[in-house]
């Protein structure tokens, strides 16, 4: 059994965990990342690609956003259409701010590729995890690494693992408090090498259901529809696909759909979720270990990273200051911005959706609202401070 | 049988008919109002007390605002509360706009007073009301008073005799679509001469549901509480409503609940409708008989004053240039503003009730939009544009 010694171990290499680390390491807080995942696997994973200035603000505090500024894609407006109906929210002039365009994947490589300069640790392959004493004023963790036994001790645990992690699973089900709510639909989204059938995002609502035009760059798409949950990926060959997305974007688009081979599809269901509490002795759990949004706006990657920078102001406040009250302080500030979070993404979710239990009245209730919306700038107003992000 | 002949033969006392009488007569079109119950009936229902511009300038023009203008409240705000928080909706601030208490009983008591004295016919007591022949050219309304069979022949037929009237049942099923929305609760509401808890309104919510505290004067209290349907007036002695009451707004208003005897006590299921269509050959229906929106929020009577606000120009424009155009646009354009009144009243119902199959996750988007509301000047602006009403 090694024994190793760290101030903050970190569990998870995703945008909130390697934001941490890289934030931690920048104030001399030693601390270590522990990833259940090869780096490969990291680096592909397929994620969200709308970063708000929260997100991008951290990249360049930490120097990090040279590529970033380089490739990625500033948004001054994004498309809400229902039917024939589009309307443009012009964010920039709404609010005065953008949001930019630059996949998770990107963010993630940056992140994983300046570790080491910055004397950064990432435990790739970490197997076998498990928190110890995380109540107690000694907590460890202990993995496996090429089949050795390793314990980490340390002065605080970050649960950056993601919803399927065993970071929130160490908290006891008593102290806590669960919100679910289930949509009765997944995402079918599909990621290629071609251009975007339109300079801005487009979701799309309308009686065949939601349809989203997105993109990671000039020359790559990411397109998504509205599926049953029951739908199989094995049911979507790629030209049934295309031939839906041409039908939902051809009408409303401004260079229409291009389609090209698939770089990934999949399907994946949508959930809003919510763990409180988020701070149990010395464990603090940040982004999808403590709460999910469907992606609906693509709140989730931007939440984790307020969710990150306040814990790491408290942290940092708790050895610079021994300020302990940033600490204890931690979980209802970032509750208050998830839950405002989660209430947009969930109304999002609802306008711009079919409901298979939806009645007709319900149905013009979407059709109202875009009507509503395409006159009223104080709702455009409403809708753009929530997409740009609220303050943090 | 008597047979009689009239330009517009309208059906209905209420504050549609009334008002579109006024306005048609204000321009020498000869009309007369059939009425199945009695004056006393009539003016005797207690009804909305919120007014919109729409409403209160109809009043104007036709010059019978003196009372109105005397006796009605000015409201600059509302509020809306969600437990202990309460956010107060600076209409005047946030539009430039009020609206005002009058009740809609003081409203119809106005107009069947000034009747005489500008030559509008009403007939009480219309029995056995059967419209015919409204896609002919001649159509007609036959009715029984005092027992004798008279038929009115007139050029047009404007169907302003509320949900359970007969106008809207002329139209062919085929012709038309409803679109209905029940809620699973009613309202309890009690009228009593005390002065109100607070100067302006309040919709709160909260673990105990819905309440209102309203008022029709600076002496008269109007409250609701959100009931199940199953609840039977029998259920609900008036001290019972009147601790419930307390509990609610006692720690929220500035003068807590004065109790008093019951003026009147009702409970009224909550309901959504919309009917397309509003126009069938030489009807045209105004109000209720076309549309219900839930109490919440006070468009019922609004709405009804927009529907004839544009039946009066458009039949007006017939008779004095031969215009039709206004006429075949009546139905678009009401509907229109109808249905963003719908939405208004559907949304606001909402967020201000307790569902009985809302889970925990739907009551926290409750208290996460109150939040949201009470930090964000646009989305209070959103409601308040809302309130005192979207242009006509």
């Amino acid at each position: 059994m090694t024994a190793r010694r760290t101030q903050v171990a970190i569990i998870g290499s995703g945008p909130a965990g390697l934001l941490l680390g890289h934030l931690l390491k920048a104030e001399g807080i030693d601390c270590v990342l522990l990833e259940r995942a090869s780096r490969e696997h990291v680096e592909s994973r397929i994620r969200a690609g709308v970063l708000e200035t929260v997100t991008t603000d951290l990249m360049k505090r930490l120097g990090l956003d040279e590529r970033m500024n380089r490739e990625a894609l500033v948004e001054d407006g994004f498309n809400l259409a229902d039917g024939d109906q589009m309307v443009r929210i012009d964010i920039k002039a709404l609010t005065g701010k953008t949001v930019v365009v630059y996949g998770q994947t990107e963010l993630t490589r940056d992140l994983i590729a300046a570790a080491p300069q910055r004397d950064l640790e990432i435990v790739f392959e970490a197997g076998d995890l498990v928190l110890h004493g995380v109540d107690s004023a000694h907590p460890k963790v202990t993995y496996a690494k090429d089949g050795a036994p390793v314990t980490l001790e340390c002065d605080f645990i970050a649960g950056c693992d993601g919803f399927h992690g065993p970071s929130r699973r160490a908290i006891p089900q008593h102290l806590a408090r669960e919100y679910i709510h289930e949509y009765p639909f997944g995402w079918l989204g599909i990621l290629a090498d071609v251009p975007p059938c339109h300079d801005e995002l487009i979701y799309a609502n309308g009686p065949r259901g939601f349809a989203l035009a997105s993109m990671r760059s000039p020359t790559r798409s990411r397109y998504y529809i509205q599926v049953p949950l029951t739908e199989r990926i094995e049911d979507w060959p790629e030209d049934r696909l295309w031939d839906e997305l041409e039908l939902r974007f051809n009408g409303i688009s401004q260079h229409g759909v291009t389609r090209g081979p698939a770089l990934e599809m999949s399907i994946a269901p949508l959930r809003s979720y919510v763990f409180e509490t988020m701070h149990y002795g010395r464990l603090f759990l940040a982004g999808d270990a403590a709460h999910i949004v469907p992606p609906t706006g693509a709140k989730g990657l931007n939440l984790a990273a307020s969710d990150v920078l306040y814990l790491s102001d408290a942290i940092i406040a708790h050895y610079r200051r021994k300020d302990e009250s940033a600490l204890l302080g931690y979980r209802d500030r970032a509750l208050a911005r998830i839950w405002k979070s989660e209430r947009f993404s969930w109304s999002l979710t609802r306008l711009m959706h079919s409901f298979p239990d939806q009645n007709a009245f319900e149905r013009q209730m979407q059709v109202a609202e875009m009507d509503y919306l395409s006159r009223s700038p104080a709702m455009q107003t409403a809708i753009a401070e929530n997409y740009v992000g609220l303050p943090v």
